[in-house]
């Protein structure tokens, strides 16, 4: 089963909050509740926001009463900057906006409904290319894998967080599908848990051996020599190859780093962002404090009531601590400035 | 109040596991609870605990039926071993009941009864000192940090893991108290949230400023230049300056050190233990996985119900990592190796 796929002219997606307590299919009929739905996080993970964000638009063009083609694309623009706006770190989100905004401008004139479907058939086609292109990435990364390798992995990159097999996770799991027995310590990634609930659920499902370790302890099994490998995902990589991913990625790495463990980041080319010289430029999300706040131990809330936080989402891992970035196209090595191109321009 | 004091004959400690719901001073009787109190985390904080143990060998002394000097001393020996086995990290745990062991060491022979009273004078004078000492501790401390400095502060080091006023949090008071204004990032400190719990209730207390962040966040406030020191406690300092602290210290430590910004442990000279070489000598703890399985989101148990977890309870901090180690007798600053050794033995 796919994480987000269209069914009965309805985006249908895993409502994530939830896992692993209930596996719920939710159903969206209008591309504001799919901008909702990624701002919550129902849906979450930089290629499934992408697919999400298409679908919603397609959403958007059937919501539109337009009967001209003009009109139907003055909606699509406005719908497309509702989606955009709903989360601003994952460049997959803006990436198949404008893709699927593109299917529109055709040589010959289209009407309205030709190009709802236009957008429908782009919407579809870049989730079934997710598909693919995961599993050409799992394929390159698989092979940087040991037989008996322990790896550390930060957040949820598997098919959760795709539209189905995973970046960084689809790696283990098709490492494991090749016969190496791999052993995995999950990041239970705070604030919001995404390692603890979403990845141990994906590892139970693929019967992959893990422990859940709380995420200041990876340095601890890095230093001690208990782990071989570094593998995670990304939102956004910049040109030069600095890396844009769930908070707690850079000190994980530096960690890897100072120990010499290699720590690889997992990526379709569609996450990499050509346009930003580095990675200071990756404009990073800032979340509700409830999120930090909020968890309970015991049954008991953990903060005091009157406690203040803050919820910063992500962070930015400078090239320098990165060994590899796993790309459909192959894994691209330093100078990711002139290497990371290569491989986004390479079709 | 102090967190460890004795009163009506019993030991008497807050409960350190139910704040900051709700503030509980339990009472123990019997050397064994408080050997249990210690392992349960009751008490916390290599100061308070080393407190604690004395106390415990006080009440284990008068426990003791024994009407020889012999006799009793046997029995206290058999309480000091249960009490050191409780922790294996905190050396303050066996340097406190050394202490008050070597206080039955006298010139005379001295009745049982004495020596009851020499082992519970001696608990009094190590909880008496341990409040003195850091408020030298602090003093010196206080002098680093500047007014209008942020600084992350990790797991909880106040009045809460000392008898009184605390080490890297008896810092912070101290030079609040002095009319620096301090914004405090309190690391929640995973996966006991120590921070989330005990930290923010103190500085709630005191009326100092701060925002809790989850501990992966540091790096990001450390890389963004939105902190200017960090502080912490320690569990047990090598001859070397390595640290063995709570679990994420190391990551912390190296997330300050790669940008410049100065580190700092904060300790009585009772928790260095000149006997190792190096932090890879210090015993690590590991405790029960449900520490980081249990927690609660949205009230639902986070991780899937038979997911596995490790829980390392502490990790070593490298000295090249750490900018100065205060102590009582002042800030030693590296070599560690030799400046360590002169401040320890100064008295």
């Amino acid at each position: 089963m796919r994480t987000v796929f269209w069914e009965d002219n309805q985006l249908k997606m895993i409502d994530q909050r939830i896992l692993p307590s209930r596996f719920e299919i939710v159903s969206f009929k209008d591309h504001k509740s799919v901008a909702r739905a990624i701002k919550d996080m129902v849906v979450r993970g930089a290629p499934a926001i992408g697919a999400a964000a298409a679908f919603g638009l397609a959403l958007a063009a059937y919501e539109s009463v337009a009967t001209s083609s003009r009109e139907l694309l003055e909606d699509l623009q406005t719908a497309s900057n509702t989606l955009k706006a709903a989360r601003p770190t994952a460049v997959n989100l803006v990436w198949a906006l404008d893709r699927a905004m593109g299917a529109t401008k055709t040589k010959e004139e289209r009407s309205a409904d030709e190009l709802r479907q236009l957008i429908l058939d782009e919407a579809q086609c870049i989730a079934d290319e997710d598909v693919e292109i995961n599993k050409r990435m799992a394929e390159h990364g698989a092979a940087l894998i040991n037989d008996g390798d322990t790896v550390i992995h930060h957040c949820n990159t598997g098919a959760l967080a795709t539209v189905d097999w995973g970046t960084a996770l689809g790696v283990i799991r098709t490492a494991h599908e090749q016969g190496k027995r791999i052993h995995v310590l999950v990041d239970e990634t705070r604030p919001r848990l995404q390692g603890a609930r979403l990845t141990a659920w994906e590892l139970d499902q693929y019967g992959i051996p893990y422990e859940i370790i709380s995420d200041n302890m990876s340095g601890y099994f890095l230093k001690a020599g208990k782990a071989q490998k570094v593998l995670f995902g990304a939102d956004r990589v910049a040109a030069n190859g600095d890396v844009a991913n769930k908070i707690g990625t850079y000190m994980l790495s530096l960690a890897a780093y100072d120990n010499g463990v290699p720590a690889y980041s997992v990526v379709p080319t569609s996450t990499v962002d050509l346009s930003l010289e580095h990675g200071g430029l990756i404009p990073i999300e800032e979340r509700d404090p409830e999120e930090v706040l909020g968890i309970q131990f015991h049954g008991e809330r953990v903060a005091p009531i009157e406690a203040e936080a803050r919820n910063i989402a992500f962070d930015i891992t400078p090239h320098r601590l990165i060994t590899g970035i796993v790309t459909e196209n192959g894994v691209v090595y330093p100078p990711f400035e002139v290497n990371l191109r290569k491989a986004v321009l390479r079709k």
